[in-house]
């Protein structure tokens, strides 16, 4: 009998109740949005028109640490949450390594992944406030499902427009959706004006998460009652997804550990930032030094390749402009299979930590992730989403540069997800036909092109 | 804060360390297995071509109560055990009724289902014994995936044959089973002396369990160091599956709860076999009377409409005969969306507890099934498998009737696992598309009448 178990599960009683707001603790705020058209700092109720009241009023709260989780939000949580803590046994067995691997294990729900802690606080106060419907994005479908499943759970109507390359490669995710009465669009679409325009300048597009969301808004600002919501990058995203580390946390406390490095995939930078919150609090008040890395792939590298700059959120250019790590809006990534990593920004708040020192940042060709994510499921039981394997690709080199020093040293990745929508992928890769895409320079300088003037 | 959690796990100390063996406590045993040539009872040492000699002591073994679960066993189950026992507080609200409502939910780990509590022990004792190949059928993909996860883990090659219907439903089940290195083969197929039979007979069958079945036996005892598992139906099986009710039981104990009602769905019995098993020793035992209620399908109704006679388990008819209520080893179901129950027989344990009256059976067509499972998916966040949601038909309608009558009965059902390789099912179902299949008394006929002659 080991003293630490396999999974560790706190109970009921000892989950958060608080969301931590990491921009409290924050020296060097991130940049403010910006008005694209007069490039003035937008305040809370220039939001109103996008996000309900309360969640944007989240978005540009820097001052409150701690923010209570709503009763009906925690009833919710209950139901799948609290995720477990689990320790890597047999993986560190298989690498031989000296290091203790953890992962925080998000997959135990029917979304496959972290996404329905932040959209079940995003459909509570929609609802709160009395609106009648909701529209979103989705990448690789886990954000669509977990909005889904929460607009079904407290009764609003949902319309959620899907990258094409993912609605197709996915013919799975659409129905799951259904399962939860949301309505899937492919995008591009011809439901909307940005849609139109999109296809009639690039008729073969396989789409991308900044042009449905850019879909997306057209569509909630234009419809009486209707708001949009994200699943990543916005700061009351980070703030509802800081439960993953917080309970990580807990854990580990009781648990007597405390990690030496954190690894979490990127892409908007939704899990990462959850992840990660209340142990880059420690660091950012001195009483830690941890390691925090973010794993990307190669072929949508924003934080290893990508430029510190203003930017649009979306491809259609109407949102506000977020300070942040971005391959500029106009970026299309290839066809990989980590549809939620194909996002062309990442978060301001972790850009910002990136850009002070605080972060460091790999990236991995999708085969090297693949063969990670075979190498985990056969450990531990769990296949996980290509997404998430970027995680276990970064969590494994670093456990093996400990077997070469022979350092114990403590390891703690997010497991954000599950792949049993993502097969057409794993098949490819055990077939052998498993491609690898990096942009080149001339790909990136395409994008950075499409960066905002504000910038020069 | 409600007092019962909304999931609770035992801790990794309060895991059961053995199995528990309901023949132990069974005054009417069930009836012996035979020989199909002489008439005469099987010996344990008959069965050593097919199973691995461990094994085929346990499926012989009557007496042993509880049996220690080996500590490489122990060490695998910790990887994705305990299950959660869960309150169903969202579906008991849904459904306005005065009963509580746990169920058991064993969906948590790659093979989606409980299957990997058998798969585990089978190919651990195959590789103790120095075996180097093994081989099995399946049905939905559940079996065959949990079995390629043991057998990854333990180092074993892999032959699976999976049911035709099966195989082109679920196109991405098999691409799991690849990940973890199983060869998986369309059943009927032509690399087996009795799949060319069937064939040649057929050559339409959407195929079998039994056929499956048959085709996995025959290349086991034709291949040297090879035997035969099979994840279901068999007393070895239902030994192994007792750590589902044990975890139960005693879960239930620490929130100082017991069942009125124990409801689970019956393709083979295995589910249904483990859960109630800790349960059932009460009853038999004269110390409670708890109700046990078996789910099958209305299209594959083994309890509801079929014969106790003796059986051969497959359709080649190579196997020893069972006594067990079967709609004939040459019934062939309608390619109905529950996979995993689409089997003609039924595990002999519990059919002599259903014989001697321990047990009831209810049966459903399919829509209703999906009904229940889309209701489910909704209040808790959890898509079951087309097989698994049989069983929550089973208790929505027990707590229905609890709504009825006033009383506040607690019910516990087994939720066998998630229905992510299922979404064909799902679409059909909300498209409205879903047909129902009862076999007319003329289907039943025909399959009594491939029943061998010593019932006569």
């Amino acid at each position: 009998m080991t003293k630490i178990p396999h999974r560790f599960y706190l109970t009921e009683d000892q989950m958060p109740t608080q969301w931590y707001n990491l921009r409290a603790d924050m020296k060097e705020q991130p940049e403010p949005l910006l008005n694209p058209a007069t490039g003035e700092p937008v305040e809370e109720k220039d939001l109103y028109p996008i996000f309900c009241e309360k969640l944007a009023h989240q978005e540009m709260d820097k001052e409150t640490r701690y923010v209570d989780i709503p009763e009906e939000i925690l009833d919710m949580y209950k139901i799948y949450r609290p995720s477990p803590l689990c320790r890597a046994y047999n993986l560190e067995k298989a690498l031989g390594t000296p290091a203790k691997i953890y992962y925080k294990f998000e997959g135990n729900n029917t979304s496959g992944s972290h996404k329905l802690n932040s959209a079940i606080a995003q459909a509570y106060y929609a609802k709160e406030q009395g609106l009648t419907s909701l529209t979103t994005e989705t990448g690789a479908g886990q954000w669509g499902t977990a909005l889904s499943e929460a607009c079904a759970y407290f009764g609003l109507p949902l319309d959620i427009f899907m990258v094409k390359v993912s609605y197709e490669q996915k013919p799975f995710r659409k129905a799951v959706m259904q399962v939860f009465d949301g309505n899937v669009i492919p995008s591009p679409s011809t439901t909307t004006q940005v849609g139109k325009k999109i296809l009639a300048d690039n008729p073969n597009t396989t789409g991308s998460l900044g042009c449905a969301i850019s879909e997306a808004v057209e569509k909630a600002v234009s419809t009486p009652g209707c708001r949009y919501v994200l699943g990543s990058v916005l700061n009351q995203v980070l703030l509802h997804q800081s439960i993953i580390g917080l309970e990580s946390k807990k854990a580990m406390e009781i648990l007597g550990e405390y990690p030496d490095v954190v690894v979490g995939c990127a892409g908007g930078g939704s899990n990462l930032g959850g992840l990660i919150a209340p142990f880059m609090q420690d660091k950012l008040l001195g009483k830690k030094n941890t390691r925090f890395v973010a794993v990307e792939p190669a072929s949508c590298p924003s934080f290893t390749r990508g430029k510190y700059a203003y930017d649009f959120c979306d491809t259609g250019k109407i949102t506000p402009l977020a300070k942040m790590y971005t391959l500029g809006s106009g970026f299309i990534p290839s066809a990989n299979h980590a549809g939620g990593l194909r996002y062309h920004g990442m978060s301001p708040i972790l850009s910002k930590l990136y850009h002070d020192g605080y972060m460091e940042a790999v990236s991995y060709e999708q085969t090297k992730v693949f063969e990670a994510a075979v190498q985990f499921a056969k450990c531990e039981t769990i296949l996980p989403a290509p997404e998430s394997a970027h995680a276990i690709r970064g969590a494994i080199d670093e456990a093996l540069k400990c077997k070469e020093s022979g350092e114990a040293k403590t390891i703690l990745f997010g497991l954000t997800g599950t792949g049993y929508f993502d097969m057409k992928a794993y098949s490819e890769y055990l077939a052998g036909n498993m491609t690898d895409y990096i942009p080149t320079d001339a790909d990136l300088q395409r994008g950075f092109d499409t960066l905002p003037k504000i910038n020069k």
